[in-house]
């Protein structure tokens, strides 16, 4: 769904990036760019075993939102994107090699639509894929043609420790009866939300931002990504179905510990908690617990917290050293990639 | 059984390092000192879910061969070993996420005589685990205090892909009917060769050896890797049980495709293809295979073909610039660790 509405947006992006900025690239034209690199990297070799089960992976899709955010980092410090391209190609790859494990502990049998690799290649094949993958991301990272390189290798080292982490985290609240609001956030701020972060500071390093302007730039993206992961977990629930693309209610039925579902369980409510124990029933299920919502104004909280971390992510900006024209450019980022698809 | 034989032969090497060189650690000072560095990084932290299996799988042993040759290499050189130590464990965890993976795909239940990480903790632990520990060991690697850290990288992450394409290599020769012995080298020069190689040149990079000197020392550590994987085909076969520490014809039982099986069934002898497809009589098998590779002096090939590597690995040490004394410690370490066990 990120990918979808990233999609949505950069018809939109593509105008104001250019009206603003004009020196600039657009989000789609980033995009692009990194696309034909991608492209023009195969990952086909010997032996094929190994190789054309991430070739097929990486070439299924996603809207390379994590490499185009590197990009952006670099353009908006007047660097060079030429050269950040490997940057951007080792976080497009780690990124697919976390989706290609994920995969297997989640048993999920497609993504974006596909089969996944273990689905159509197997357990080995996508365990040893993805740590080929892995090892890819940090081989196309040492492409990278910077003094700053040992700056970018610790912060993607340190970031991805931090992914595994939050699949862990992930992985272990399925198992617990209560989570709390603060242990989920530290979970999607640790699973998604410091991928984006990374990105876009590895970004600002390649463009020669200052130490500061390039930590500012990651606690900005930080923010945007735990907004985007709130905004996220309301869509679920009340998303148009239209414009997210799958029926809402899904992580009610599976009674996930979203935001909303925590913030819920905490009033104690004695209807949800029956109704957290039924499963034959879908369509009331998700009618009755979206009542419980209304009746606590969850959707008003879940609102409210997204807010705090768009806030931040905005307020943020406020003390990068960048001119008001690209501070717009990415105040129009957060609008767009959080606040979308009622 | 590399491992067990390593254990062996470091109480002579103690005595012949210390004799020859006595400005050098022996191998077995040199194994205690990175011990007890391992030890005092403990992969200990929060999601413990994470990092205990990690850590119990690093406990239960091995007798630590790569990081040592790594400090090996640098003290030949006259470099520091502390400076090397967390290279040397970078080593060590990416070898063990080897490990870790490889059981998952070979549904190994034990390792070093203790369950598997899978066995004990289940496939999604290890998954995770093996990526967060190799992770580490990219971690451990930046945290080397050196001019040479890009070159250290770039070899560690073209030796990591060796590594995979390898082992991806020995589960596809598993299910192949024939396999050349040209093949088959390249596969256990992949699999297993390339991180001792690797290993050593690190070392000596770090000890500041010329890069013409590194790459040599590289040649030798492979050469005696792809001789020392040999040696344990033939042991398989006609090792002292009492020595090698299982029973001899695993390999034949399971139709492994072994340097002496490849030779043997070169010979297109029709009673060998008739007791490949047997397998509901073990004890007669072994005797019988051993029996036709008596017949086309199997033996005598494999350990001409061990000597080739020998020879070439004792040969590469002529160019590179040591004293006497040093090369003499590397070939007595050759032929400790390949000659041995019969």
């Amino acid at each position: 769904m990120f990918i979808r509405a990233f999609f949505k947006i950069t018809c939109i992006n593509r105008l104001f990036l250019l009206e603003i900025v004009n020196r600039m690239h657009s989000i789609d034209e980033l995009r692009k760019r990194f696309t034909e690199y991608l492209k023009s990297q195969s990952l086909l070799g010997e032996p094929l075993g190994l190789y054309e089960p991430n070739e097929y992976f990486i070439r299924i899709g996603g809207k390379r939102l994590r490499p185009v955010l590197l990009l952006l980092g670099t353009e908006l410090f007047g660097g060079n994107t030429e050269q950040a391209l490997p940057a951007a190609l080792a976080i497009e790859y780690f990124h697919n090699f976390t989706l290609i494990h994920d995969d297997v502990m989640d048993a999920a049998p497609t993504r974006r639509g596909f089969q996944t690799l273990h689905e159509k290649y197997g357990l080995n094949a996508a365990i040893l894929c993805g740590d080929v993958l892995y090892t890819k991301a940090f081989e196309s990272l040492g492409k990278t043609n910077s003094a700053h390189f040992k700056k970018i290798f610790d912060l993607f080292t340190k970031t991805a420790i931090e992914v595994c982490e939050g699949q862990q985290y992930d992985i272990e609240f399925e198992k617990r009866e209560i989570v709390e609001q603060d242990e989920y956030i530290e979970m999607i701020r640790l699973k998604s939300a410091v991928l984006l972060a990374a990105s876009m500071q590895i970004g600002a390093i390649l463009g020669n931002a200052s130490d500061e302007d390039a930590t500012r730039l990651y606690s900005y993206a930080e923010n945007l990504g735990i907004a985007f992961q709130i905004q996220d977990d309301i869509l679920d629930c009340y998303g148009d179905e239209n414009l997210v693309g799958k029926q809402p209610g899904g992580d009610i039925l599976h009674n996930k510990k979203t935001l909303l579902l925590i913030a819920a369980m905490r009033t104690g409510d004695n209807d949800l908690t029956s109704w957290l124990q039924t499963s034959n029933r879908p369509a009331e299920k998700i009618k009755a617990v979206l009542d419980i919502f209304d009746k606590h104004h969850i959707k008003e909280y879940a609102l409210a917290e997204r807010n705090l971390y768009v806030h931040r992510s905005i307020n943020m900006l406020e003390e990068i050293n960048l001119s008001e024209e690209k501070k717009n450019v990415l105040k129009s980022l957060v609008e767009y990639l959080v606040v979308r698809e009622f």
